[in-house]
């Protein structure tokens, strides 16, 4: 079965064919301008391609609510040419085939669970520190949408004593985007993080804002798996500083065989940066046999 | 059908008859001592009863987990008569009947989902103030359970700058139970919650931690109902207060109908008390189905 899947992102829109095994045939990056512009290259690009079902994961807000008016719809977006633009509406018409979609983050979640080290298990959290911070949540076997999906990025922090930084989301200051995305690092220090490499006190720092979020997670979902990805986590001596922060804020309050094994419980990603469209390819999929069922 | 249902708390356990309809035909409340006294004189009640089947609302930490070897057991309780202890083992054992078991929360969650104003949802929580804090919840249609259960009680708070009570979590001091719980109240000012009754401050800073509480699940979970129970929620003036911090701190960053009519959405208990009793008789229920089917 030939399944398109589509990454959409702020900057870049990845689009790739493969099959409902996750493997990935061809695959291109487009840059993010207008629907005027960039969704036409889209349509054309997956027209040629003959696909049986589209896959999306989005950058949202989103409404994946199939009972709304406005399912389908990016909604209260910052980026203003896509708010309120229904993208699963304009690829359906255009290419006539069964249109998946959810989150960006869900859709990494699900790439984990059906392909990836996730597989089996029923509840995980797959989280990207990147520009943003977002996560995915798949709950007792199911993306979790709720009222509308998590936007577990902006949650409200405990700022460590010793950090005066003011914070950077426009909503929140400091909740955990508002400290700890690429941006707010950079503000903070004064350098992009990649130029950070070195500084112990930076990465330190970093670790105590993830796992305090983490542990507020854990304390929430109780999921059986913690994934980590995007660029901020490219920074892999994070993940034993984030593991003995959660440790230490937990402090033995939860007795699990999970939290006994932390070095397999809080991961990178598995899939070699793949996990997103992978995912969408299984968004394509589903989408494919519920139309078909 | 004719279902046993119990609340077992760690003050008392709440034992009662009642139907797959929820109606509740007798109740007896008896004294939670040690499992020697406590469990003959509950076993001796149901047994009198002629039940099909019996559900279990439980405190905890529990094992909730089916495939796991300690399924059914009491775990880590600081109650140290109870702890490790099989409680579904020996309710099955000598009442012969299939057995639901779940947190007390959870049971609470699962009594407004099937009987109450939650009838009908997906998503929702299901959060006690009381001794202690818990939170139970229903997620994409089922009772999440993830690794263990939640623990949403014990989340990290920031502290309000004016208040500088140290904390009663003896893991945690400042999460949201040993901030906000009913002893953390009297120990913070000095009297017991309902004689507080008349102090504007007390009710304000207990409904800023509460709303910070409800604005990391509305994150993290995107409920389409939040549900407040327990002793501390009798001082009904906190609902409004809870429901204007919580706009306040979300600051307009996610939009939904739900939040539009904030009133209707964050709500007291609707069952009259009777939430546990009632879920813990569609945990009967669910067992018994279940062994039938
Ligand atoms: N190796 C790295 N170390 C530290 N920070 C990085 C690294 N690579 C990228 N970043 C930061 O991550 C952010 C970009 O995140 P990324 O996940 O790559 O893209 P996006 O979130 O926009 O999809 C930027 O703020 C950048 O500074
Ligand atoms: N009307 C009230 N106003 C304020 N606090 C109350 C009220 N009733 C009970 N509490 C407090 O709630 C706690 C008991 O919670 P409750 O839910 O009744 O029992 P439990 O949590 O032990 O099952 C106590 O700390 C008590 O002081
Ligand atoms: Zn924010
Ligand atoms: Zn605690």
């Amino acid at each position: 079965m030939r399944i398109g899947a589509l990454e959409a992102g702020g900057t870049k829109m990845v689009c790739a064919i493969g099959n409902e095994k996750g493997e990935i045939f061809e695959k291109i990056s487009i840059p993010t301008k207008t629907p005027e512009t960039t969704m036409p290259e889209m349509i054309q690009w997956f027209k040629a391609k003959k696909i049986e079902a589209l896959g999306i994961g989005c950058f949202g807000p989103i409404d994946p609510d199939k009972d709304s008016p406005t399912y389908g719809y990016i909604t209260s977006t910052p980026k203003l040419a896509w708010k309120d633009y229904n993208i699963v509406g304009a690829f359906e018409e255009c290419l006539c085939c069964p249109v998946g979609f959810d989150t960006d983050v869900n859709g990494s979640a699900l790439g984990e669970v059906t392909f990836g080290q996730a597989k089996g298990k029923k509840n995980i959290v797959y989280l990207t520190v990147g520009t943003g911070i977002g996560a995915g949540v798949y709950a007792e076997g199911k993306l979790l949408h709720g009222m509308l999906h998590p936007e577990a990025g902006h949650i409200l922090m405990r700022r460590r004593e010793d950090d005066h930084y003011e914070g950077k989301c426009p909503y929140h200051k400091t909740c955990l985007e508002g400290l700890a995305a690429g941006p707010a690092i950079e503000e903070r220090w004064g350098k992009k993080g990649i130029e950070l490499q070195d500084r112990d006190e930076v990465w330190d720092l970093e670790a105590y804002y993830l796992a305090q979020a983490l542990t507020d997670y854990i304390l929430i979902l109780a999921p059986q798996l913690i994934i980590l990805g995007g660029g901020v986590m490219h920074q892999e001596q994070l993940f034993t500083r984030i593991r003995s922060y959660v440790k230490e804020m937990l402090n033995g309050y939860i007795k699990t065989k999970e939290l006994e094994d932390i070095d397999h419980y809080i991961v990178p990603a598995s899939l070699h940066d793949d996990q997103g469209i992978m995912g969408a390819l299984e968004l394509g999929r589903r989408a494919f046999e519920e139309k078909n069922s």
